[in-house]
């Protein structure tokens, strides 16, 4: 089993390739050869006996995907993008990498098919930017894909495509439609809503976090575990069952931040709580009015993938995976 | 005022030009020039007095679109597309021409916008084959577009292009979801969906028509005269009414295949009803099947788009443009 993954070095990448060494394998197949894509060097993974190729380059570079499915990987996760808020302020930069970019993997998979039958499972990291408001809550799997960001727009139109390709028969794609993740490991950083990470992740390591939103803001969820759990299902799903429409709402947990901060109570004290300032930002309040409050994702639980039920499980996950297992 | 037509030897776009040419008029104000392309030579209106520009060209031609656009042209209509069973059977050109040409036109609107801030009205042809089945009755506004042909896949892609950039202020562009074009003048066609118009046309003067599926298939129609009066309100709207959400599902008639039957019989007679000949066809029943039995329209219907209101009326249309006015 030969694994390539773009957009190795970014915090999904990096948490999926040190799941699948751990795994060591993949569908019940050994894991032999990992091949790491990033424009920033990705690390070769500790532990690991098969074949690691670890290459910086850019989708988007002329015949650069023609070379990365040279090699003929088995599976393919496609999790690179200039974010949301970088491809808002560079609309050329944004439609380059997240379109065109994807659109050159899709044509490198579809012309080696041509010359060999090549057809590899390609798993692509969508998003629910790829919905804009107003928003029903739950949001159905059948609402329409109505992107306010250009960010949006450029994974529903990747979204079209891999459906596409897979009715076409050149590739068998599955669309992951992430929710939020939280707790975001790392640093705090300058994103509208790192804030919802901020509030926990600080105050469980005894530092000040800013929360800029009224407590009864409600968005949608999961833990870096669950979303490397969604690109591992993925992987592995009878695409018969899934059929033409392979753009999936991942499993997620509505939330209001009132119940972020209620969990992070019973799991942390009130100490830890009362480390989260309240500091309103007009521009970040209006902006979580059109985020997404939650879905429904019905096909995609019955599909198989999973998500946390709660709060304090999604706290547990990062006390458990970045504090080693203990405040 | 100069409007651009793209795809004007088509149909619709015959028919927009000598309705734009007989008001002398658009948005109150009058028609000065006329710049009509296609692939097909398209052919000059008789009797307008305005200057008309008549080319030749393939949006996906390098320089075309940014040709089209240097005499800045107040209203554009782009009506140019391969069609669905050319797109499906010939993957690439699909791509060149419904969506590289799309994306080269609209790009060259924007860089257009850096220069002199030049901000057109774009008015899009979009299909209702931007869905796919299973498919609701009425099929509601926010439905998603899961298409099942690579044609209805380049529209739903134009679609979002075209909200963003409308978003993104580089043009004001409204999206056309048109229905099946009811009764379509001309000879019978190949297209799989042609027996809607061919069981009304060909027996309206007197000749055979096959019918190739059961009387209870239903779809969605409307005439060449409401596609033109949907043209028409288009350039006109308001766009701050629009919102973001820019491609918006035309009104129409859901009608049954039997219900168009009775209507021909209502207007024509058991004569022209006896010369429907019943030759069922596995694979268009099949097709068919997958074909969008009707829309809510809302939204349109709201912002003032109108259709007709039954199969009688769409007739008599025909019968009005087509046969000078009687049978």
């Amino acid at each position: 089993m030969h694994i390539l993954i773009i957009g190795a070095a970014g915090m999904v990448g990096r948490k999926l390739t040190q799941k699948l060494v751990a795994d060591g394998a993949l569908n019940n197949r050994p894991l032999e050869a990992l091949t790491l894509v990033d424009v920033f060097e990705p690390e070769a993974p500790a532990g690991f006996t098969g074949k690691v190729t670890c290459l910086t380059a850019d989708l988007s570079d002329a015949g650069m995907t023609e070379r990365l499915i040279a090699t003929r990987p088995d599976v393919i996760y496609h999790l690179a993008a200039i974010v949301s808020g970088e491809a808002e302020l560079d609309f050329e930069k944004g439609y380059r990498i997240n379109l065109d970019g994807t659109r050159a993997l899709f044509e490198a998979i579809r012309l080696a098919q041509k010359e060999d039958g090549y057809r590899p499972r390609v798993v692509f990291a969508s998003s629910i930017a790829v919905v804009g408001a107003p928003l029903p809550f739950p949001i159905p799997d059948d609402f329409h894909t109505t992107p306010l960001t250009s960010y949006g727009t450029q994974k529903a139109m990747s979204e079209l495509l891999l459906a596409d390709y897979s009715r076409r028969g050149f590739f068998d794609g599955i669309g992951i439609r992430l929710p939020t993740i939280c707790i975001r490991p790392g640093k705090p950083n300058a994103a509208a809503s790192g804030f919802f990470s901020n509030i926990l992740r600080e105050p469980l390591v005894g530092q000040e976090a800013v929360l800029p939103v009224p407590e009864s803001i409600r968005h949608w969820h999961t833990s870096p575990r669950s979303a490397v759990g969604f690109m591992l299902h993925a992987a592995g799903i009878d695409v018969d069952l899934v059929g033409p429409r392979r753009n999936l709402s991942m499993p997620g947990l509505s939330a209001t931040v009132g119940e972020q901060i209620e969990a992070l109570r019973r799991v942390a004290g009130d100490k830890a709580v009362n480390l989260i300032r309240r500091e309103p930002n007009e521009m970040i309040m209006r902006m979580c009015e059109g985020w997404a409050p939650g879905f429904e994702a019905k096909r995609a639980r019955e599909l198989g993938f999973t998500a946390e039920s709660s709060f304090d499980e999604i706290i547990r996950v990062h006390i458990d995976e970045e504090l080693g297992g203990k405040l």
